[in-house]
C-alpha cells in the first residue's frame, strides 16, 4: 500500500497548495491512502465543515485534529456527520467525533487512522499509550487493518519517540503533528513501524510556526498581545511522510519524506518514481 | 569561512563518532570553525574536563552547553579555566563561566559563540532575545566578529523561529538545540542569517532521546522511575549543520545538514566536495 | 463522627509534634478518626515503614501520600503490607497499593479514605475527578461508608475549589494539601461537604515549604542547586481540619482549623471543648 | 502606620463590598494607607480606569495588578495618567506604566508600593528577587520611604516564602496575591517584615476562584471550553491583611487577616479596636 500523510495544513496558504497539488499527487505515486491533519486549517485555529470537504475532494481519506481541534466551534457538531474526520482519542468520555476510524482506502483496503495528544507540555488528557493501545488490539494490523497510522500530536520529542517504540510492530506509521516542523528522523523502526517525530506543518515557513512574525515575536519581547495571529500567507511547503508497506504485514517497507513548494529544502519518495 | 556545528553529543557512543569522524572532516571540509554542543556528553548529563579536552583535540574550537551544563559539578569550577566553553549566556549575573566567547578560528579569524536558553517549557532564566541582542552589539558581525554562531538551546519551535527571525541579518547561524532530533528546515533565512530549528543529537538514535528506552517508556506508562537513564550504546549519528559565508559580510551564503553514521538517513553537504 | 485530618507531615520536626500531640487530642476530642498526609515524613520526600507505623500507633487510621509517595522507594513494596497507607488513586493501573481505603473508625464506623492528585502543573495523572467519583460510586456515603475523606494533593487552587464542588454533597470532607500552607478559606459546602483548600503542612514554617531556606533561596536566585533541601528542624506546627458529622448522613456539620504549636497563629476547634 | 491591604477583586460582587465597605473601616481603623489589588475587577479581566477611580475614591491610596494587568487594553493607555495604578515591576523595559511607586499615605507619610509577578507556573518575566530588590535599594526603608508594601503576584507556595526571606527587614509587608485563596500563615517574620503567602481574593467563595462554577468545572471534566468565565455575583468576601508598624523603623508589630461579608469565617484585627 502506498500512504502519504501531510502535516498540519496552516490557513488559506496552507490548503491552497494541499489542493492545487495532491489530487495529481494521487495519481502520478498512485496512492491508495492519504491523510491529512487539518486542525489549522481554517485561519490557523481549528477546522471547518466546508474545509474538511475540500480536503476529501482534493484527495484525504482521512482528515485528523489535535489541540486547536474544536476551536471552531461547528466541529462540535459537524463531526457527527464526519466519518472521516478523526479527533483525539484521548479526550474524555463523552467529547463528540471518534479518536480512531476504519477507512475504506481507494483500493478497498481498510486503514485505520488514530489520532492521540501527547501529555508532555500540553494537556492532562488521558493516558496516550494505554488509549491508543486499546485501539489497535481490537483492531490488530494484519488481521483486522491493512494499515494502521498514529498521528501522534505532541510537543516532547522524548514521549513521541517513546510512542514509537512503544507500538513498533503494531502500527504502519508513528508520525508526530503539532511542532509544525518536520523532523530528519524518519525511518523505519527495528519492528516494522514507520516513524517521523514531526511531519511538520503545511504552511509559510517565513513566519512563526505558520503565523505571520511580528505578533509571536512582539509577545516573546513584550510579554503583551498586541493583536490576534493571522497565517502567513506567502507560499506554503507541503509536508508529508511517504510510506510504502508490505501488503501482508501492512509494515512498513520504506519511508521517505515529503517537502514540496514553499521555502524549505524540496524532497520526493525516489522509490514511487 | 567554512563552519561546522553538531549538536548535542550524548554519552560515550556519540564522543566516539565526534573523536572518530571530526578530525578527518576538519581537513576534508578545510573547515575555519567548528562548534560542538557538549550538554549531555558525560553520560548523558554535563560535561567534564576532561571530555571538553578531548572535544577540542578532535578539532572543536567552541563547546556550547545548555540545561544539563552544571549537571557534572565541575564544571562550575574548570570553566573558569576552560576559555572556549561557553554556557547559557541568560543565566544570573554571577554564574561562573562566560555565555559568549570570542573565539579565534583555525585561519585566524574571530568568531562570536553564544549559547543561550529559551524558556518557553523550560526555566526563567533571563530573556534570551535582549542578552543575545547585547552581546551581538557588543561585537556586531562584519565588524568586531567574522562569525557569530547562535546556539539557542530550547524547546519550542515558535520560540525558535522567533529568535531566528530576531537575529536575521545579525548573526552568521543561528541553530537550535535541546530537542535532540534533527529538524530539515535548514536554510538561509532572507536577511542572511543560516537557520535550523534544531540541529539534533549526535548521539544512538535506537534510544528515546539518546537514552536506553526501557527507563523513559516505563515512566511513561507507570509514573514512577525505577531507574536512572542510561546513555544508549549503539552507533551514533553525528548530526550537525554545515555553513559557508561570505568573507565580507559574514553572512552565510550556504548552508546544509550533516548526518554521518549511525540510524539516521546520511547526509553531507554538497558544495564543499 | 469527629475527624481530625493533618497535613503532609514534613520531617523530624513534623513526625515529633505530631507523636507528641496527637495521643492527647485523640483522647480530649475523642476523635473517631485520624487522618494524616505522610508524603514528607521521611527527611522531607516518601515515608519509611517504620514512621508509617510510627503514625499508626501515635492515633492515625489511615496514611495518605501525593506526588512524593515513592521517594522513598521500600515504599513500592512495604505499602502492600500496609493496608491504611493510601497513595493517589489516580497513579496507572498496576501502582502498587491502592488509591481508597475503607478503614474501620477508632469506634467500629467505616471510613473511606480517597488520595488523589492534581494535574494542573503536575504530573499528568488519569483524571481525578472522574477516579474518585468511580470509587465514591461504588462505596457511597450514607451506605457503605460513615464517613468519606478525600485527599486532593494538588498545587491549583481552581482545581482544588473544582474538586469540592464536585464533590459536595458526595464526600464527608475534600481536603487539599501539598501547597504546604494553610489555606483559610475551611467551610461546609452548601450541599454539606467540609472543605479547605489547603490544610498546610505540619513541619516548621520558617522555612520554605518545611525546608531550610538557604538552598530553595539559592536555586531561586542563582537557577543552579548547591546542595540537597533538607527539612527545617525548629518546632514544628501542627495543620489540620477538625469536622463534625452527622452520623445518619455522613456529611459534615462543623467544621475548624487545627493549628497547634510552631510559628503560626494558633487555633482549634471550640465545639469540642 | 496602619496598613490594610485588600486581595484580588473579582467581578461587582467584588468591587461591590470595597466601595460599601472600605470608606468607613478607613475611619474606624484610622488607616494610614490602603492597597487594594484590582487585576480582576472588570469582570474578571483587568481594569478600567472608572474602576481605577472608584478604588481611589473609595479610600485605595495605590491598586496593584497582576497577569491579568492588560486584559482590558485600555489599561496600556490609561495608566500613564493613572499615578497610583502599579503593575508588575517584571515586565520587560518599555512597558507602560510603573513597577513601583512611592505614594503619599493619608498622614503625609511615604509609601513605597511594588507589584511583581511570579515565575513558578507563570510566564517568564525578569527575576523579581533582584528586580524587587533593586526598586528597595533605591528607595530604602526607614529612609527614603516610611512603609513599603510588596505584592508578589504568583502561584506557587515556595517562590512565595522564599520571596518572603529574601526581603524580611527590607519591606513593611511582602503579601501574596494570585491564588484568590487566602492563607492562614500571616505573621511577623524575624526580621520584621509582615507576610502572607496569599492574601485571598475579595469576591464570592461560592464559585471556583471568583468565577461562576459550571464553565471551570465543564472544562475540568470535558477539556473543552464552552463558554466564558462569568464572574460569580453572590455576596463577597473582602478579604485583606491589616499591619500595624513601628514609625521609627516602618516595620511591622503587629498583623491580622481581615475577611469581612461573605462566606467565609469572619476575622478582623482586635488592635484597632
Ligand atoms: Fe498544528
Ligand atoms: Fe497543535
Ligand atoms: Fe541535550
Ligand atoms: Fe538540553
Ligand atoms: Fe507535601
Ligand atoms: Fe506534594
Ligand atoms: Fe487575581
Ligand atoms: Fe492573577
Amino acid at each position: 500500500m502506498r500512504i502519504l500523510f501531510i502535516g498540519d495544513v496552516v490557513g488559506r496558504s496552507g490548503r491552497h497548495v494541499v489542493t492545487d497539488k495532491l489530487p495529481s499527487l494521487v495519481k502520478e505515486w498512485k496512492l491508495d491512502l492519504v491523510v491529512i491533519n487539518g486542525e489549522n486549517a481554517a485561519g490557523g485555529f481549528g477546522i471547518t465543515e466546508s474545509i474538511y470537504h475540500e480536503f476529501i475532494e482534493a484527495g484525504a481519506d482521512a482528515v485528523t485534529l489535535g489541540n486547536h481541534a474544536w476551536d471552531q466551534r461547528e466541529a462540535l457538531v459537524f463531526i457527527a456527520r464526519a466519518p472521516k474526520l478523526v479527533r483525539p482519542v484521548n479526550f474524555p468520555k463523552g467529547t463528540p467525533g471518534r479518536g480512531a476510524a476504519l477507512v475504506e482506502t481507494k483500493t478497498g483496503g481498510r486503514a485505520l487512522v488514530i489520532n492521540a495528544m501527547g501529555r508532555v507540555f500540553m494537556d492532562p488528557l488521558e493516558d496516550p499509550f494505554r488509549t491508543i493501545e486499546n485501539e489497535i488490539e481490537a483492531c490488530p494490523l494484519g488481521q483486522a487493518a491493512d494499515a494502521i497510522i498514529v498521528d501522534f500530536h505532541a510537543e516532547a520529542t522524548s514521549e513521541k519517540q517513546a510512542i514509537g517504540h512503544f507500538l513498533d510492530g503494531r502500527a504502519t506509521l508513528v508520525v508526530g503533528t503539532h511542532t509544525h516542523v518536520p523532523t530528519a528522523d524518519h525511518q523505519v523502526l527495528p519492528g516494522g513501524t514507520a516513524y517521523q517525530s514531526d511531519v511538520g506543518m503545511t504552511g509559510d515557513f517565513d513566519s512563526v510556526i505558520g503565523m505571520q512574525k511580528e505578533e509571536p515575536l512582539g509577545r516573546f519581547l513584550r510579554r503583551i498581545p498586541a493583536g490576534r495571529f493571522e497565517p502567513a500567507m506567502g507560499p506554503a511547503t507541503m509536508c508529508g511522510i511517504a510510506v510504502e508497506t508490505d501488503d501482508k504485514t501492512g509494515l512498513a517497507t520504506k519511508v521517505a519524506a515529503v517537502r514540496i513548494g514553499g521555502r524549505l529544502e524540496q524532497t520526493r519518495p525516489t522509490f514511487w518514481d
